[in-house]
């Protein structure tokens, strides 16, 4: 198997697929709202600049950059150095013209080198699209742009509770190397967080559900815990 | 995390949310008909009138506006001498019109500096409107303009009975920063009320299912019990 | 809470509703086939015609006039005397034409000074028409005419057995103030009928399930018993 | 309630409905393929002609008609006699020409006096229609044609196996004043019969659920049995 | 009840409908992928020939023909002598001209003489048709047809995993005189087979399900054995 | 049954199936991402070329060719030397012409003599389509193609989790003579591999669940164990 990893840096989840993700692989990130989609991509890109030396791209539609550089500020995470240095940029898309985010992340990733991307959310790519195939070759498209780029990329995918599908569209899973799902579970009275490794194209991976948890420091995922989801 | 908090003075419900809703936050409050969403929305209102000095904007469609007030009455809330001093207005909004709402919104809460806003409700906005993607680009500019506007808002999501999902569009909890759940659940041969804090973007929050009460002084949420959700 | 109350007569109900209807709130009876929604319509009418002095009119698709009269006989019930002196008036409407219901309705709540409607059924508004948006857009302009015009309506809305909804085309529950849903329920080898208060807006009720029989003296709730349903 | 009663002769049924039919009602017969609605239907014309000399039309869509007459006489049941005294007619309809059913079925209801009709089936009316509010005007113009015509009618309606339904077209029991459900149901690793009568308008009913069997003398109701249906 | 019967004369199945199929009748065999639908109406056909001197049609869509014939030879069955005395023809049909099958059945079934038909099948008749009311229109006349030709037909109906209903378009089992439903089912960790015979116009039959296997001599039902399917 | 075989050469799956594929034989492989459909097709291949001197086409439309050959060394599977004596060639397709693929795959049968086809996947070829029928007349034109050029080939269908049909259009099983089913399912708070050969026309086979693994020689499937899937 492929010995080269690009580490994620998130605590726990390195190890949950051999010590990183693979170079230049789209991996796929699919929970419902509120799991910490967001928050683990940030974290991820976070890691890179810090202790990689990695420069980066984070496209984001959801929440209001500012929003996001702010609220990491909390978890001690400061992007502004790296951003004066060119090191990340922050770039937000307007749903109503995806059509133009072809070229927004090809000229970010070359202009910085990009080595990690993060597109929040390839669910919103299509959001305000009418017709399916339309918004499937989008993000196909997107895909295969990346591939190109050879960057290392999270698409953040954001499915509806209760829906027993990997993405919004079907087709997420299917252009992505790898495939990290985020339940938002309720067990008794309360909800609880857990993800899997759904899939991992030529890597081994843990195959159990591991309880995760947001704390001070970020995400931190209990690679040798298992959860229960219904 | 963020410190400033907006107190919605409802009765347990800041304890769940590290002591109130994020500043300029718009917040999803989802609920099938009967769980209250009206009475919570106006009790949000009300308190940040009468003791945090903030002016606000309630904008209805179902009920009428004579009627919110009036029947606000009966649990010591009296809004006239707040209208008079141009601290709160209460508009209604036409269905068949609701392209007017982006206007109708920002120029009410420009002339009152309101710092609170509810929506009731987003599901409105869409229910007379042939096309999803449309309905969708609706909801997503007013949550564009009321992010604009800094104001904390409450959006109000009318869902179905067992519609497992959190909105009846699938896109209002991908603009919003929070999002509260109001249940109306069978246990045996009766039904109970009871919520939970979903998603709270940036900010710690219980992720319990708590019980609450419509008392004679309004919603009580018991944030030290926990429900249960079939 | 509110004091003033229009007593439906029905033995048992007004129990469950701090003693009867809100004064010009609109009601949406909800059930299957067969639960009785009719009946419980036409002796809500009776009762105000014979106990409380108030006019009433019946606008009716289903069943045809003459049946629902003559079949009330049995029951005891003669709305003979009360047609002739204008008090009550039964209008039936032809479904293909459901434009004219808007005039229908006004001009006899008018002429009678009626103070009670059974619109029975508004589902049947919307079973010939092609585009649920016109439906919705119907429903919600007959509420809004019942409004102005001060009466307390039942909403009868016939639902589809199994459907977990409240209502045929999703709006019906949104306009109503007050929704109460009749069960008629599968226990073992035989059905029975239950029934529970939604929701009843400025209002408290029971939120407990309660059986219901269809006697020789009409609809009797049994407002101290529990049902159990699926 | 109503004394008058047009007896089924089918034995154990007419128990259940305080003596038979209402006169002049239209009752859905509703059921999966393979549950008898045909036989049963043909026992209620026959015993109407031997026993109670009512004059009757079958109206068949699905089975040649010299078939249903030729395998009934297996159950002792000989029509033909009855048919050179015009006292009864069977009179199939072409599926594609479904616009000519309302003289068929005015004309030869007319013509014979019939006092007992039967649509076999309903279902069959819309299935090769492209529009469902248009099917649903058929239905509602064959009830309302029936009715004037002042025929106790069984009107049929196949409905798909798991399918929790009354009818096909969600509008059959909006304008019956009966239905009967016939069940055909897998208990352990067998199949059995059991019928229940969901609705009878203005009558009593029994609301348990109860065997039946085909036997060499047709359909055979347990009136005082029970059965159990998942 | 009906004496004269077709045999099929597959091991086990005869005696589940008293003795044999209808003469005449049109019925539908249906089950998923692999549940042998095809072995077991060449085996119809093979016995036919062989036993009962009855000609036959076999109309194909899914398997060549020549692979067909080939494979029976593994049971013993040779059909090229019959094909060479024209007591048999296999003939394959074009699913984008589906137009073309009324002739193609009428010509062979006349030339032959044919008494046994099998369509194989039914459903591929619609998959590549867009219009759901055009695909029944074609499976009532092709029934018309084969009554019309007083064959006794096989009609093949190929349905998904876990549907639950007869057939892929809702009207196969309205035409049908009888249908058989083969079962291909997990009990634990592996899949048994087993049939019942749902619906037998004009006959008895069991309604028990029944284990069948495929043996080295086509396929065996056990008549007397019970199976249990989920 | 048929003696002839195409060993797949993959540890345990030839025993489940009497030796291996049927020569000439459409199979369809089915599963949710991740289930390593992939991997099995690229050894199905390499056990045809290492051990049995059989040619190869690989079509594929996910993952890059380079990926696949490259990913495929370190289970110690080099294609390169086959593809330099042409004895296997990758192809990949563009999922915005499928209309070319008829010619791409029979062009390159040709060239090798191919004997071996894998089609990674045929859900693919419709991913990008707006029609169903328009989808299903591509697919049955594939395989029409691939019989008359009389290879054995592996149809890759990807199915969505928890979709519980056999593949994404309800047409591949149609078309295939074979079925094998890879299962990927929760068991407690893990998830684990197995696989079900659901039909294999004109062949016994297994029918129960058979656990597998993916190791570092590959896919081995535990013929004798028995796996339980929900």
């Amino acid at each position: 198997m492929i010995k080269e990893r690009v580490k994620t840096g998130i605590t726990g989840l390195d190890e949950l697929i051999e010590g990183g993700l693979i170079p230049r692989s789209l991996n796929l990130l699919t929970g419902t709202a509120g799991t910490g989609k967001t928050l683990m991509s940030s974290q991820f890109i976070y890691n890179g600049l810090k202790d990689y030396d990695q420069s980066a791209v984070y496209v984001s539609f959801e929440e209001p950059i500012e929003a996001i550089k702010e609220n990491r500020l909390s978890f001690g995470w400061d992007f502004t150095p790296y951003e004066k240095k060119e090191k990340v940029v922050f770039v937000r898309y307007d749903p109503f013209h995806v059509e133009d985010i072809y070229e927004l992340i090809e000229t970010n990733v070359k202009k910085l080198g990009a080595e990690r991307v993060v597109i929040d959310s390839v669910s919103a790519l299509g959001l305000y699209v009418r017709d399916t195939p339309e918004i499937r070759r989008m993000i196909f498209n997107v895909a295969f742009l990346l591939r190109k780029l050879s960057c290392t990329t999270l698409l953040i995918s954001e499915i509806l509770p209760m829906q027993e599908s990997l993405s919004r569209f079907g087709v997420e899973e299917f252009v992505s190397d790898g495939v990290i799902v985020l339940y938002y579970n309720k067990v008794g009275s309360q909800f609880s967080r857990s993800l899997t490794v759904w899939k991992m194209r030529n890597s081994d991976h843990s195959n159990k559900i591991h309880p995760y948890k947001i704390t001070s420091k970020g995400i931190t995922v209990y690679s040798k815990e298992e959860a229960y989801v219904k």
